[in-house]
């Protein structure tokens, strides 16, 4: 793990090679990003340096930049935004023996302590000790270069691209979400939202062989992304939803059987409200959208038909899998990658712009 | 299985012999219960034909008695009461090997189907077919005589008493609650509510190994009850809740470590936020009250921390645990029982008007 | 359920009604199969009346032919044999309603009772009261006619043929062995042996989405079907293996990675051996064939690295994923079907002559 | 973690100021062991220096001490012996917040990578790069002092002794086994055995709720052992058992009911034999003894009885639970305790001698 506390003359030379060419986009205040040097602290044995290639740009990338927080994590100084990235191994540290100088790899952005009992006992994503590319208070990726730990780089097969490396990371969380859901053959499955979450869902739910999905938004041209990704069926809800059964009916009439998990990739009262109506008696509803902390829904008559309520942080060993569904050809993640813009300036300020306007953007990603 | 489309005239002459004799509690409106006859069904060769001997009042019972319905289930016509018994058998069906007349034994109380998916894997309380004793329109129990399934039947060791067998179905909640959430003796346990699922749910939990469990209620005598249960801490709370955090700290500080699971045995909006904000990452919360439909509370913060909400819809193959509990000693229900009353029309009435009216009733019982 | 107690001057009329046109396959002693009158048990209630279309020879029937007996299953008197069927219903019981004369169904072959705690749990496949067509004593479904449980029969699409319907039942094995053993998109699998339940298991775990499998076989025939059918890398092993540890070291440099899951299609101590050996610690080898009873093997190796030895018995709640698997396409059992025979006294001979020779035989149906 | 590639001359002052203290038990060669200085590497930040007071003997270093070697594992240097252990913490890491020196704690032995897909997984046991006190090439704990992670190491509360810290580590064994096999207060549990591995499993199920246990040996003595530590019944077999059908009999009517798992501590043919055959359909046999590699067994029957075959290789995650066994009352392993000796050579050779001489020992511990 990359730790600064070490031999300061050494580290201090490092960085002065280093900082005329490592520039990183740094957060400074409300919607202000600027390119300046960020000094990188010094290789662990157990580290690589990684050049980054491509980075895309998150949701909660575009929380930080209009509102300084996302949920609540509140930026309070400078810091490096963005963690969905890949890049070129530069360094390998000492004691590293599965990589080598060129290696094309994808990174998990997550730095778990490895020591408590979550960790221990394989759920790392709950680590409460967790640094992660970008939340504050520690920095993020969108840099020409980063130091991470070998173990959470995943080297790129010759037919995966660094930015499809890049994707690695909002896929994960559709994959980890089709993991605790169960996900497989026999699951027919509804995703409520189709936004990039409730679309890399899709992709992983397919991938993971559910045999029929349907997806549900208010708009109609991300459905038709949705259904040209592979839905099989489409539903148009009203953005205001009056009787929560009619839209349950439609739902289920176009699954045209029982819906075993629903996704809801939105979060709002309504679309949960929804989940929790249309899934079968011992089903589940996977919340991963997270639009409203408090929720007036019916709760009671779900639990009754013991139709679980499954919550989704991050991931957790999703690379190797993600990577062999982009190399296999189960999951294309390039339709999703809409905008793309250079590691300037200018390009900076519009893709932020881009990505927080909405509208036909899926992905934006860099191109360093 | 009971089948009542068979031969009319045997039938009628076998209705004749037991009419002067079978009396059972029809409900025949609002707060209106009669002593009335009872046609059985003609004995199937896999049915049983049980002597009740003993029967508790329900949560359930009580609501159809006040107002003619429980939840969705509505009273269209005169229907039996009951479902929590144990009796003795007066004679057995033809194929019927595991059973001789004179056994005690305790019923379980709902059939179903055995031919649906959810039957077939295993998950029968959710079968869209299940026959329930006292549920409209099914007949209940709490009559001299009942005919059902002998796979639904289970013997007694002779240090259980009819009245403990009886008390199997409540017990069968929280024993089913506590498979689902995977109570074992590395759970430290929270429980809202110490009403009489509270309770169960209380015995169930310790008998499943949980080394610690905090018992939350606003009623300072329910708590004292549940701390000579066997609670190692209990916890007042207000009835009008201001700051749920403030709650949680105070259960939290109370358990000492951190909350794998928490069972709500209410129901309410201020129970379920609690539970869910208590609750540790990657832990559990166990909905088995249902107060109220519609609640409002902050899903999302639990569910990114991957608190699961786990319903719970009665049990299934809970018997032969509850009667191995009972009989090894891991759980006595007999403090439970609060009161008796016998069979009588008055006894009747006085029983349902005891149940109904709360107080320090716990587990209302008949005599029969 | 089919029960012959009933009204005997009714059943009797009805057989005598059935008696000219419903013949059958009846094994009478080593390699003597005759074609003769059977007489079908009356229609219960819950029951179907099928006419049975295809049906293909299973290893078992053909132990059965050559030695009255498959296991510890001894035929001790005259018995209608085959079970792996589909044909068209004629008659439906009174209370059927999912079914209607016309349907193109496929026959789930075993009957549980229903009733005790293995079949209530859901691992009805276990239930020792299984009554199973042309399992001794219980009569098969080679015959034109047979009564059977609605519940166990499933409706066929139309995009899928009598003759993969009654494929089911083998590729059922596979299914249930992939279940068992947590098959996914994360399972590297290895399989022992290409004859037919390699085969199906082949076609299985690719179902399931088995990024990666390995088939071995003595025979590079057999191997080159597999090869066919999607299996991405075959191995040829020697009849008289004497290195297990040299063909571990080549299964795993074709797998390239480590295995997850191994089948063991063959049940030899060696193909066991190299199972064991071969799969990665944690993984799990799952035992499906059973050419031996003893074996001797170095069990306590693979043990120490948490491999774990898993069983198969049949399957059960599979022919709803299977229909699936075939409708969709995701599964393809056409080519198994390498030979037809007509329902005919030579046909019959013929059929079970081929089966029992094997040679280029996968699977052999009759076409009724 | 401990790290002695570190700063040379910082680290060869400290060496200098343990030297005269730090001792350890240095195996030479077979049957030698000798006290012998031990250079102890720095501390880590991660690290703490624990001083050893109660050490138990495992057969593993018999095996060790008899052969220079334990299965696959060989003695090719001098190296320090033991690994159950239990101590008071002298100094703490630079990053250390959970200890303060004084603390009393039970060490947990190895020490995995923290970066291959199995630890980060959680199944850190199987790590293939396990650094495992006295399992060589590491050096063990039988010394006066030791460097080990602050994350293995383990408060004891103030009830549980020292001895009983140590005592962790075998009963470890039985609790992972437990937890693999899904003990809970619905199994009942036969065992193999009743040498040292065969008791901790006995009081691992009982704490995790076993109803009914029966335990089978060869040797009365230690069957009376077992009948005082908590089994329901014991079971005594013949050394030269001819006809295991006859003592699965015997063991299934001891139980009176179906054995849902067994543990064979023992590993040999005919344990194994009689463990999978009394093993009923569905349930597990844990195979935690490895007398025998290779084995002569009928695997195939059980097999197709759907009873799987579950291994352990040591444990994960245990302390805290055995701490709160041990700590509740739970589980009292001070019977185990035979023999008591103190570290000095005289105290080395005789604890050897007597724990490999079998006999009346059960656990020898050495009191530094």
């Amino acid at each position: 793990m990359a730790d600064d506390s070490g031999e300061e003359a050494e580290a201090a030379a490092c960085r002065d090679d280093q900082e005329e060419e490592n520039m990183a986009a740094w957060l400074l205040g409300i919607k202000t990003l600027k390119i300046q040097p960020y000094h990188l602290p010094p290789l662990g044995p157990q580290d690589v340096r990684v050049r980054i290639k491509a980075l895309g740009i998150c949701g909660s990338d575009v929380h930080h930049f209009k509102n300084m927080r996302c949920a609540n994590f509140i930026v309070k100084k400078p810091m490096v935004v963005g963690h969905e990235c890949a890049g070129i191994i530069e360094e390998v540290g000492s004691e590293v023996k599965s990589f080598e100088v060129g290696d094309r790899v994808a990174l998990e952005p997550g730095i778990s302590c490895g020591r408590c009992c979550l960790c221990k006992s394989g759920s790392y994503n709950l680590c409460p000790e967790m640094k992660f590319f970008g939340s504050p208070p520690t920095n993020g990726s969108l840099a020409h270069k980063v130091v991470h730990p070998a173990n959470l780089c995943f080297k790129l097969p010759d037919n995966v691209s660094l930015e499809e490396g890049a994707m690695c990371e909002p896929l994960s969380v559709g994959v980890h979400a089709c993991r605790r859901a169960n996900v497989g053959p026999e699951t027919n499955v509804m995703i409520m939202g189709s936004g990039p979450i409730g679309l890399v869902t899709l992709l992983a739910a397919r991938a993971f062989g559910a045999p029929r999905i349907v997806i549900v938004d208010v708009d109609v041209r991300r459905l038709s992304i949705a259904k040209n990704l592979g839905a099989d069926e489409i539903v148009e809800v009203s953005t205001d939803i009056q009787d929560v059964g009619a839209e349950v009916a439609k739902i289920q009439n176009a699954m045209g059987s029982g819906i075993d998990v629903s996704f809801d990739c939105v979060g709002f009262d309504k679309t949960m409200s929804i989940a929790l109506n249309a899934t079968r008696s011992g089903g589940k509803v996977c919340l991963i959208g997270l639009a409203k902390s408090e929720m007036t829904l019916a709760l009671s008559p779900a639990a009754a038909r013991e139709v679980d309520v499954v919550g989704i942080f991050r991931y957790r060993n999703t690379w190797p899998l993600c990577i062999e569904f982009l190399s296999s050809g189960k999951i294309d993640v390039k339709p999703l990658i809409t905008h793309r813009f250079s590691f300037t300036q200018k390009g900076l300020e519009d893709a932020f712009e881009t990505s927080a306007r909405g509208g036909n953007a899926i992905k934006v990603m860099f191109n360093l």
